[in-house]
């Protein structure tokens, strides 16, 4: 195995997530913190994220009744699966249990500037479509605000005075930028940076916003934690995630192949994918794991019931049990998550058309 | 005298224009564009800008009935003084002979970026102030576009997407960008690059647009010309300018102490900076220059008139002959300098005035 190497534009080796908290000097999510997360989403509750900056003074200053935000973007390169749902699933749980502010910026100036041979035109497509899937998660419209860099282009105003603050030599360690990299994506980190600081921005009030991001984004919370104190403002907060496994049990979600869950797949691609590609803690034959049981913690069908589609903790435990004991087959526990992520995905699908007729209501405008 | 160095960021030496024309690949204007050009400002017909790219073109475009238009921007760090009006009164020219539209992008964001401590209220105020000066010239309202980068945020769509073409290392090459500045300054390439080509990117018809430089700035008009290719776009034409002179003689018109001519000045300042440090031509004392004449090459006074204050010919070869034969003194020189500006002045400060009321009708809105 190589060395763990953990930046925001590669991430490679075994993962230890213990050295990664002291090395970026984040936080653990403290007992005392999770006792206040006990009606969060799994992905909260169950230890996805496992660690923090500040995030227990976000939790403080809500119990205070100080005015609190979630802030959590999106870059449109392609339509959605399920990997890209995390963060926000847990801000929509934020939100309905604190009752705060979403702030959701959608990066497709950085996607554009990125990929190579994505065009305007499609980029432009791709927000449209993921806008949708993110309202079909219903978050609440009169606390989120959407926005789109391309269409709310006075974002630029804020990164502007963000990108005064961050030179060259600090956005290229930073970002891992190249010269031969085009001067749009040198100049993202400031659109970024902006982002994070948006919801002090936009409501013209001092408050502490959280970002859930995956732990190796975290060098961009610390850089954004930097330039607020240029501008009076509350450093940001953090939520890190570990790295969600693809089907095949990679330790990050890849975006290509069939790995994934496409949030727009029918029953029948669910049913297909998962039987074929999850990768299975269980047995080679169904005698041996009637006798040795199956190992759920590498078993990505028992854990993505963990994070996303099981959310009841006894029915979780059972599962558990009876796959650790070999009484539930890895079939059985693939039917189980097929069903649940077939019943998802249809009200999800149902509700991305509905998003169509509300959309105004998220969306921020110049 | 130090070899001639010419860039967008440094001009030192004794300037060889011709060497320059050759060095850059420019081509000088040619008697036949004189003859079309006999109508124009002093600035453009009397030499003071002196090469060119495609600006032919234009002119035979215009001619045979095509879509032609200028474009010439200001960064707004300061009020204006008389050397900012250069491009300005050479567009308005071209617009009232031409009937042509004018483009003028307000790059308040590249002097934010560039002047560590400019903030950005202020550049806002400056933007503001300037915008009234150039209103105050005359141009048409209804062929005349004024957007500034941080009012007309949409801009950064076409930035954006011209952003993509250009790597850091050229924007390094072209601009002399070093790694400690900004990451705004890093990008505004593509700011400036989009400002060049909006005459078509804003009237989705492809066209020839001038631009009036100062020839050190042609490298910006050679990067710009190469990213049209890109768009499908006409490469932009060019007209370039000598270096305008202080009242000092200066090589360029500096923007800092005594020696400008401030568009706010009053007829006294007129009178005394003209007096006190308008650089003469003339002789040691009256005796000597009744006897061997002043130097009209050299004479800021007398180089002030021809171009800018005295478009009738005839008068001003008098001015010459009588100052060249010592006729005519430096005292008497002046006293014409002084009387013609402050009769510009006091309607310009008039005309300023009365732009607040129109400014809406020039101003490009998101």
């Amino acid at each position: 195995m190589t060395k763990m190497k953990v930046t925001p534009w590669e991430v490679s080796g075994k993962i230890d997530y213990d050295k990664l908290v002291k090395e970026f000097g984040t936080s653990l999510i403290s007992e005392k913190m999770k006792g206040k997360l006990q009606k969060t989403h799994p992905l909260l509750r169950r230890g996805i994220y496992f660690s923090h900056r500040d995030f227990d003074k976000w939790l403080e200053a809500r119990e205070e009744g100080y005015k609190v935000s979630v802030i959590t973007g999106r870059g449109p390169s392609e339509k959605m699966h399920l990997g890209h749902l995390v963060p926000f699933l847990v801000a929509k749980s934020l939100q309905d249990i604190f009752n705060c502010d979403v702030f959701i910026p959608i990066s497709d100036d950085e996607k554009f500037y990125v990929k190579e041979k994505l065009d305007y035109k499609d980029v432009l497509k791709y927000s449209k479509d993921n806008i949708l899937d993110l309202i079909a998660l219903g978050f609440k419209p009169e606390k989120t605000f959407i926005f789109e860099d391309f269409i709310y282009t006075d974002i630029y105003k804020y990164a502007a005075q963000v990108a005064k603050k961050i030179t060259y030599s600090t956005a290229r360690a930073t970002f891992g930028l190249k010269p031969e990299n085009n001067i749009g994506w040198s100049f993202y980190p400031a659109m970024q940076t902006a982002h994070i600081l948006f919801p002090q921005f936009y409501t013209g009030k001092k408050h502490i916003s959280v970002v859930p991001v995956g732990i190796d984004q975290d060098p961009f919370i610390r850089l954004t934690r930097d330039i607020a104190k240029h501008f009076d403002l509350i450093k940001p907060a953090a939520l890190h995630a570990k790295f969600i496994p693809s089907l095949y049990g990679a330790e990050k979600m890849s975006a290509t192949g069939e790995g994934v869950i496409w949030l727009s797949d029918s029953p029948s691609e669910v049913k297909k994918k998962i039987n074929k590609y999850a990768f299975s803690g269980g047995q080679a034959s169904v005698e041996e794991h009637r006798k040795k049981g199956g190992n759920p913690e590498v078993d990505v069908s028992f854990q993505y019931l963990k994070m996303f589609f099981e959310p009841d903790d006894e029915k979780l435990e059972k599962i558990e049990k009876e796959y650790k004991s070999g009484k539930m087959l890895t079939a059985d526990l693939k039917k189980i998550l097929i069903d649940k992520i077939n019943i998802f995905l249809k009200e999800h699908q149902k509700r991305k058309k509905d998003a169509e007729k509300i959309i105004n209501k998220f969306i921020l405008k110049n």
